[in-house]
């Protein structure tokens, strides 16, 4: 599985085609069928208590499956999730930025599936786990 | 399972506790063991193509597994999601609201499991299903 | 959704193409986009302590995910599992058959999702819930 | 975490409470939080068509979990798995082993998650994973 886009043109791609979001994360690494990246935390992402909301979790987790899923296939923004299923295992830290690493388990021609374990940086176990289905779209016929 | 807590005491905790998102979700309807509940779907939960991003759905379907659960057992504001299965069905249409209706499958002394539907406002069929289990802080001895 | 193949249709057609775990189910009623079956519990799906085992319910949920697919689209021996999501919430009685009610939530080209609530006969409560997606063979051109 | 039951206590133990399927299951391996086994795969295990039934997919990942979350915390009879997410990726080869590697991702004192990957033996890609967590009982107070 040769890498068709790497960290930085999956940078660009998110950021032409989900602006708003954008600038939440950063891509650190891109490798074959693996991708490590980051929630940039902010406010908007706490909880009361110091702690991140799960919504931000699951928005991690969904862009990390997403972006290893097109690092592989190339930029196709119309895939989209059908399904995930994720475990919450301990409070990430409220100060610190959230880290996933995923890794493509699956890629096949209408689907992938990737895992994912999410990270608060500076703590060694994970704070969370996800796996992730995404349908990919049909090429067209040429 | 009698009411503990209706839509009134239900929204005026959600203000309380999380007052940051409070604003996105209102409380329709809680009945014995369900709620009925909507996100007010704003231009920052939407996603170029016109539609609601994933964890906009995932936010709604968590905050009504917690309400229901609370509807039953009180404010506990330190339940937390252990773990969240969901299916995105369907594409939600940009300019409506979400509609969660919920369902509390178990309410055990140590976990609740909740059975969420996701409607568009308008459309018959389920944008997405989820389903939740969420940790039931122990009672203090006293 | 029309019904395409009522109960005596799939009983044939469980018989046919899961000979070997045909002898274990019964469908009881096929309704638009909905199955009632039940697992006819035997010594081999019990556990110490009194209980059914966790793969007889898994059994269960996913024989009646893939009938009530059938049941919309015809004889597809070759449709997959591709995902399962299921909560045990409560203990089955040892000595009670279970009863298993599924309902077609989406049926695409390429995808059904169906839920499922498992009952032990006589409880009024479910003892386990359960979701899970089939990838539907594409039809051949003709 | 130290091992607290090696891969020869929990072939022992599973013998002992669940002797209906423990010829069904053997222990290769057992680390600090992680466990490595197999289905051998027998004809009951089949499907029509030359490949492995989904049950008896999970059947050896809830084993697996079940097993690696005794290795830490000793004998536990009562341990029951709550919650499980299954995906089917690839199909297996009829004649060949399942392995499946797990791994303990949280053991807190009431509930554990394990993460699994099965491999059916030969090939190098998985064919399915699975997260499961187990509840596990409250000490007696002594």
């Amino acid at each position: 599985m040769a890498v068709m886009m790497d960290a930085e043109a999956l940078t660009v791609f998110m950021r032409e085609v989900f602006d708003q979001v954008a600038d939440d994360f950063a891509v650190d690494h891109v490798g074959e069928g693996e991708i490590t990246m980051r929630l940039l935390t902010a406010n908007k992402h706490l909880r009361p208590g110091g702690t991140i909301s799960g919504p931000s979790m699951f928005a991690l987790a969904d862009v990390a499956a997403y972006l290893v899923t097109l690092s592989q296939i190339g930029p196709q923004a119309l895939a989209v999730t059908t399904n995930c299923s994720i475990d919450f295992m301990r409070k990430p830290a409220a100060g610190a930025h959230l880290i996933a690493k995923a890794q493509l388990l699956k890629l096949g021609k209408l689907l992938s599936v990737t895992d994912v374990l999410i990270y608060s940086e500076g703590l060694d176990k994970p704070v969370a786990r996800a796996s992730l289905t995404y349908a990919i779209p049909p090429k067209p016929l040429s």
